[in-house]
């Protein structure tokens, strides 16, 4: 009589525990009775599904013009990059831009080209973005170029893979970026540092090029290699204005980039 | 004793069932012994990461041309659209595109227009390609028209909070398929049934578009309506057939549709 009582209180206080520790249940226990952590928990839920639509809006360029990453969007973007997606993400648009690359019959003439922007293309910024709130704070070009002329900018695997690949095709490379010619001979020993080498043009905005925006600065530089008889068969660039205008090469190839926004 | 001795039995069975009955406790004792659904997670959870890769590309039109959706992500799709985040994705493009919408300044000559394509735009084929593999199979004109025809496509919350935010502004509503001239009324019904109502022009292709490419036939459309004196503000489609080639809209908006591409 006494064991089986004894036996009735323990299975009652096995049920109880069993219950609390075990989070299908509890969540449905806490969803009924409503504790705070249950709204905690679909509010970040809800945010993270916010802020994928919002990455895609920005990749796909429905976002427009935007300025800052939306705050509530910061963690999101830490682990799309701390978790690898986003080195996965580049990876797959790579493979893309390599076999497309490797559909073209190559003249020898030296004029079957490849466009590459730099930054966030090239080389990563990304420990810049990440001691800068991951773009959720406003640029500021004064500290991004005292980042830009330490020159050690890593490449992304994913580039150094389609840069090669490219070169062994037997394209020449063409580099176009918004830096200043005055930004050169750094640009230059960032690049080979990080493994790139063998480019025939770099191409900086000079004097002239001052206060356009990217898509025609961009533009008209395509535009001048096409005068000097090059075919334009891809372009790899992170922002739209690298890719979009007039003198379009054949492909574009929008590598992943939700920390900032170039008009 | 005994009393003592029961509750230890009891405690030792309720301590088994506890952690067997923990998805937490269970998940890092099978992941310490590596029992054989622990390689297959990891490898379930490369395939999402992957399939998210591939949907992003299809997304930004970097995965140029393509047949069907991978088979191995089929799983993947079917959760995009079951857990909501397809439906999230529309909706923050909406969002965008009601946004620009507002800032136009419409001029009361009902010549401030806005195109829509129909399919996945305006209209859900999903039941459809639900029960034909997401996607996965390659595209079979007869079953897909014989489902057309049916005229029972719903349409999305999202596109019908688009439609009629832009005709309170004031935009004229220009609908542009690539369904035949001979589907008009059971388009027109269908729209209707949906929930759409008050578009201006459905233009349909012709004999004359038969075999023409959807960017082709649509950029001539559009011009067309250019020349009628129509200022194309916004686009909105589902494929970026929808949206590329000549008389674009200002501003074209990507709807999401990772599950087939026409060129």
């Amino acid at each position: 009589m006494a064991f089986s009582r004894s036996i009735s209180v323990s299975f009652f206080i096995f049920i109880l525990f069993a219950v609390l520790i075990n989070p299908a249940i509890s969540s449905r226990v806490s969803s009924f009775i409503k504790l705070p952590v249950t709204v905690h928990e679909s509010r970040s839920s809800s945010v993270a599904s916010y802020c994928e639509s919002w990455r895609l809006s920005v990749e796909t360029n429905n976002a427009g013009s935007w300025k800052v990453v939306p705050s509530k969007c910061v963690s999101s973007l830490e682990t799309y990059y701390n978790r690898g997606q986003f080195d996965k993400d580049y990876n797959v648009v790579a493979n893309y831009a390599l076999a497309f690359a490797k559909t073209i019959k190559i003249g020898g003439d030296g004029k079957d080209a490849w466009v590459f922007d730099i930054d966030e293309t090239l080389l990563s910024n990304l420990e810049y973005y990440k001691a800068n709130g991951y773009g959720s704070v406003p640029y500021n070009s004064k500290t991004f170029n005292e980042w830009v002329v330490q020159g050690t900018a890593p490449g992304f695997d994913a580039s150094l893979k389609l840069f090669n690949g490219l070169k062994k095709l037997g394209f020449t490379i063409i580099l176009l970026t918004g830096r200043d010619e005055a930004q050169r001979s750094i640009t230059e020993k960032n690049l080979l540092d990080a493994g790139y080498s063998g480019w025939e043009h770099l191409l900086l905005r000079g004097d002239e090029d001052q206060g356009k925006a990217a898509a025609q600065y961009k533009s008209e530089q395509r535009s001048r290699m096409v005068k000097k008889g090059f075919k334009l068969h891809g372009n790899t660039g992170d922002q739209w204005s690298d890719l979009q205008g007039f003198a379009v090469a054949d492909r574009s190839f929008k590598v992943p980039n939700p920390m900032y926004f170039i008009a």
